[in-house]
């Protein structure tokens, strides 16, 4: 009988989920569409439904407790709260829904902290007690680790380091106020960091033929690595902009290390190269050359496997 | 018999000491210059017998610790490392010198820390488990505990607010770098941004008549208080400024509180109003009028009652 752990990332778009044992392993794997039900209770069910056909083929495995990362997620309260990109508004007690479904324990927090807890328990982070996971995809997060914890802070949101202000009175952000790390580094930051530079500068770019809702953070990396200017300078402020937060939180945190994780993060030196010169270059000396600075250890069902790694982190406390 | 921690405060000019017991009483206060001996070993040595010539006046007490707050003090080494403001240099393992005296568990750490610690001790902290403290002296040091733990980091060194870099390219920094917030937000900083304000206007002030190296915080908020232009922009500028930062603090930490100890906290108004109002208008929503920000609970003694509450913290532990 082998334990495991439902893991569950809830997206904008979809939802996935899967079964992870103790070693990190996903035995199975599924997602469903997160903005079809308007009902959030029969969103949960539909989960339900097919996580409970899923363990019918597996007769040696005990399911022990769920993990949820969701955007807004509040692992104090189990609930999500006034997240902007779901349709379900306001504060949603997710994990009482799973419970009425599931009689297991439930630990939700959100996506960023559960991809710090899935570096500890199966990525590069394992054995380290004070690291930072930063997550770029459409938006940045940030899941603080220290002491071996979680940073929760008073009210459960802590580590929202891509709400840090970089340029006061910069550009507009999704939480209403302007100049949040996140309007600059994410892919919708590189997207916006491009059509500045297009705008301020004269050169040629394969990106002047691609309009702005069509343009992707993977296409502008793509375009960096064939040699345009537009889009290794997007590259360049881009690193410029995470290297100045990452010094600068690291003189509040100190950590031994840093992981950079999803999308933006794939696109390896382009994004490492210019974060690595602007984050040394902006340590306090004590830190300068002592950090490690590097790509996820997570690769293939990441998000689920930090989801699950909830679980493990919990119940080994108890 | 009650017992008593000795509080021991190291600072650039003077040492304090005294002996508190676990309600926050100082029942014995003496200093010595920190600077007359060169060699490390006979300060403490003077202090050993200051100390157990007063403890011979008291027949109802016992010693059980010592709580040194020292800057650039290492809790996790016990260790004095390359402090600008001391003449001993390089790392100095001052715990262990102290253990050469005494025959007592030794607990360091840097002075910010033990304002912090004190707070939660004795002073507005008191239950809360995730809050920040702010020191303002000559330089800007900050003490921050979450989840009822001061945050040390890896290195030990975590915590360091005033080395937030605000400004890129901005007022060199003792620390060998540029626009740290303790050049804009501290007794000197304050100074500086006098001086560069009367560089910058024509208005008449009283300050016009002082020069930099006789001027002092204190005498801005002087200045300040009989309604001298110049010193109020300079506090709305030092507080616009420290605002900024600690509404960026938030957004990675989350904390309860936030308290001000120190010279420019007794400011009061000219202090807390723009730092107030500029933390309040940078904070993200969930955040807005739910963080309070205060003046330090600690009064008299307050270095020493935070280096003593070191002892209780940690002995509670056990």
């Amino acid at each position: 009988m082998t334990d495991i752990a439902l893991g569950i990332d809830i997206g904008g778009t979809n939802t996935a989920f899967g079964f992870v044992d103790r070693k990190g392993n996903c035995l199975f794997e599924d997602s469903i569409a997160t903005q079809t039900h308007k009902d959030v209770d029969l969103f949960v069910k539909e989960i339900y439904n097919k996580v409970h056909e899923a363990l019918k083929k597996y007769n040696d495995v005990k399911l022990i407790g769920i993990g949820i990362g969701a955007p807004n997620g509040n692992f104090y309260t189990g609930t999500i709260e006034n997240a902007p990109n779901l349709r379900w508004k306001g504060v949603i007690h997710f994990s009482d829904i799973f419970n009425k479904y599931f009689n297991l324990p439930v630990f939700l927090t959100n996506d960023a902290n559960a991809a710090a807890i899935g570096e500890m328990i199966y990525g590069g982070a394992k054995g380290m007690k004070d690291f930072i996971v930063v997550t770029l995809g459409t938006g940045l997060g940030s899941g603080i680790v220290v002491n071996g914890e979680l940073l929760y802070g008073h009210n459960g949101f802590a580590g929202e380091m891509g709400h840090v202000i970089i340029t006061p009175d910069g550009r507009q952000c999704a939480c209403g106020r302007k100049g949040c790390l996140e309007t600059y580094v994410s892919a919708t930051g590189v997207k916006r960091s491009v059509y500045k530079l297009l705008a301020d500068n004269l050169e040629e770019s394969e990106l002047r033929d691609i309009p702005f809702n069509k343009l992707t953070a993977k296409m502008v990396a793509d375009a960096a690595n064939r040699g345009d200017k537009i889009a290794l300078k997007t590259f360049q402020h881009t690193g410029r902009m995470l290297g100045e937060v990452l010094a600068n939180t690291v003189a509040i945190t100190s950590p031994e290390a840093i992981f950079l994780f999803g999308g933006l993060a794939k696109s390896g030196d382009l994004i490492f190269k210019p974060t690595r010169y602007y984050f040394e270059k902006n340590l306090l000396k004590i830190y300068k050359n002592k950090i490690k600075l590097l790509p996820s250890g997570l690769d293939d069902n990441a998000a689920i496997l930090g989801s699950s790694a909830l679980v493990w982190n919990e119940l080994d406390k108890i």
